[in-house]
């Protein structure tokens, strides 16, 4: 079985389920141009996908951060550090790519249901 | 179990099938300039390995695209929107990266087989 | 069950094993200007991360490499011939990123355990 959690875009999912993991994509609902700001929305949406999921922030495996600007990379930190599982931390990957529109921040996550 | 498709580099496979999930990627076999078009026969590149692996396009759980440039994302949209299952849409992310010579994208697949 | 190998990030890890697969990601430890040099060595860190983690090149399903400089891929291709297990080769995407700092590779894998 899959399950799919549609995104505000008709054509694509923020979350699909299937075989005991949950696959979250998020990037901030607010535009803000401040990083920081962005990072932590960011974190927060996928918190509440995975809840909606049946999973949480203690189940995550996987993060992988694209940012737009890898010279501004603390701010994501400090939203990191901020947010992270400290008892249960996940691998993380960061990488600086080009994002869409006003994008600063886009994060894949790989979670245990 | 691990199957593995061999990609047309011999150090290199385009899928590989464990567990119940199908691993694919793929690039336009024709490095036409026409962005719309690179992407049309990527994501048919990917139906034909699908098929070949016993899943398809209504299995798909995650796409992650990477495009050359990212002010032509318009165009994979289009060739997005042609191709996707709009009844089973999979969760997708869209990243602007660097690719190799002509290739104007890539796409990294997920599926239940 | 979900079993975590912390990286010297106190606040990440670099290996994660969940449900018979095993998710790595490593960098060069050392940050020689040499492109060729540093992917041998995150190749290296692969390894060895796989095998605290019960795994093996033999059982990598997928590799994606981000480069933090495309022109210079074949120094990457290079250190991947010498490295890849040729009668288990695995998915591969090389993508062109923006790295931290003087990482020149960052190699994210997964393989089953």
């Amino acid at each position: 079985m899959i399950v799919r959690l549609p995104s505000i875009h008709g054509n694509r999912c923020r979350c699909v389920i299937h075989g005991g993991l949950v696959y979250a994509v998020a990037v901030s609902p607010d535009k803000t141009p401040s990083f920081y700001e962005q990072a932590r929305q960011t974190f927060r949406a996928i918190d509440a996908t995975l809840a909606e999921a049946g999973s949480g922030k203690s189940k995550i495996l996987t993060v992988t951060v694209f940012i737009a600007d890898m010279a501004r990379k603390e701010e994501m930190n400090r939203a990191w550090d901020e947010w992270v599982d400290m008892q249960n931390i996940p691998l993380r990957a960061c990488l600086g790519t080009e994002l869409t529109g006003q994008d600063l921040i886009e994060v894949l996550v790989t979670a245990a249901q």
